[in-house]
């Protein structure tokens, strides 16, 4: 039995490389829409995430009131302010980076988690918090095919979960997760828009990487 | 601006979406080997995965010890039982599910977080387990990237985290979230092996999205 007989055709591969190297975190959005079967793709993509016990935990919210997505936009702004002083030093670089795709994205997209999750026992008696990864899973997936349709996508975990919960109506024992921004862009980053800012840099990849014990680098061992 | 100026080829587009829906949590595997090459292609996908205030959150330790792997295997055995107790009247259902796949994948990885992720507050003052849901996204990357090489993946998280920080010498601080079991596959599965099972179905989209408040359907809203 050879990898090969299942593997994609180079074509193939490379696209699914491209769609994982080319995606971005946009915070950039140039309005316009999102064409509903377009919408319909990306949510089935992230619906056909794996997830932990086969829970499906993710439940989505498409934001289409215009007060409620100025509510939001509001409710970020707040914590983006209180993240700023907890980075004391960072403030002032951290202050440049915007929330402005909350208003100007085509669509905006909360991503929730639902009540009764203690049921599911499966993969997450030691692990409770296998259902969050579930769900970063879909997202995932989302943000793949968002990227392969030509439309931006940005995640952001800036805002107060209590009260975001509070905004969009969500039962005791729900959790948000994500404020989705989605949309056209007039330009995707060439890299990651933390880097080009020089918030921090991309890791050597071999840094991360060990071998059999943490910190133990291929080749150290002994044997 | 329209979307299609930054949206991928057809082809492209549809080999994105292949791997999206062709990806399986695989459970069964053929033995084999990855070549050095393909693993580093994977593990760059991961590396190229979004994370929370680019804080790179994830670390992989390679198992390469035989002994070792058969110690994660055992430690995986144990939470098995204890899982299905914990089960009640599914316990049967749950003890046919089998984890030889820890033995029998060509490669078996262990995926954590490190420690010092408190000094990282950029989105994660509100929501700290960000650096989860970021290290998740890098595993769904690895996951398609493997689909699209032929190579099966599955994503354990039936263990002790304790036990399995102390087999693989992490440091205090740091959380294992993966045993991640990578190779050759004889066949993939047409749906979720949960799904053929019987232990759970596939839910309907349309009950998972809701429209600007929790619980509302799209057009239910009076206006």
């Amino acid at each position: 039995m050879t990898t090969s007989e299942h593997a994609f055709s180079d074509a193939e591969r490379l696209a699914v490389y491209r769609a994982i190297h080319e995606r971005r975190d946009m915070r950039h959005f140039s309005g316009g829409v999102v064409a509903d079967d377009m919408l319909q793709r990306l949510l089935q993509a992230a619906h056909h995430a794996p997830s932990v016990g086969f829970m499906q935990p993710w439940r989505f919210i498409r934001v289409r009131s215009r007060p409620l997505r100025e509510s939001l936009h509001a409710l970020v702004e707040e914590e983006r302010v209180l993240t700023a002083q907890a980075l004391g030093e960072r403030e002032d670089a951290f202050m440049k980076l915007k929330v402005q795709g909350v208003l100007d994205a085509a669509e905006v997209l909360v991503v929730a988690l639902p009540p009764g999750r203690e049921q599911h026992v499966f993969g997450r008696r030691t692990l409770p918090e296998m259902d969050l990864a579930s769900s970063a899973c879909a997202i995932q997936n989302m943000w793949l095919a968002a990227r392969a349709e030509g439309l931006g996508m940005g995640w952001v975990s800036i805002f107060c979960p209590l009260q975001l919960a509070g905004l969009m109506g969500m039962p005791d024992g729900s959790r948000p997760m994500a404020i989705l921004c989605l949309g056209p862009v007039d330009a995707f980053y060439g890299q990651p828009m933390l880097q080009t800012e020089k918030w921090a840099q991309r890791a050597d990849l071999a840094d991360l990487v060990f071998e059999d014990c943490w910190g133990q680098s291929p080749g150290d061992a002994g044997d």
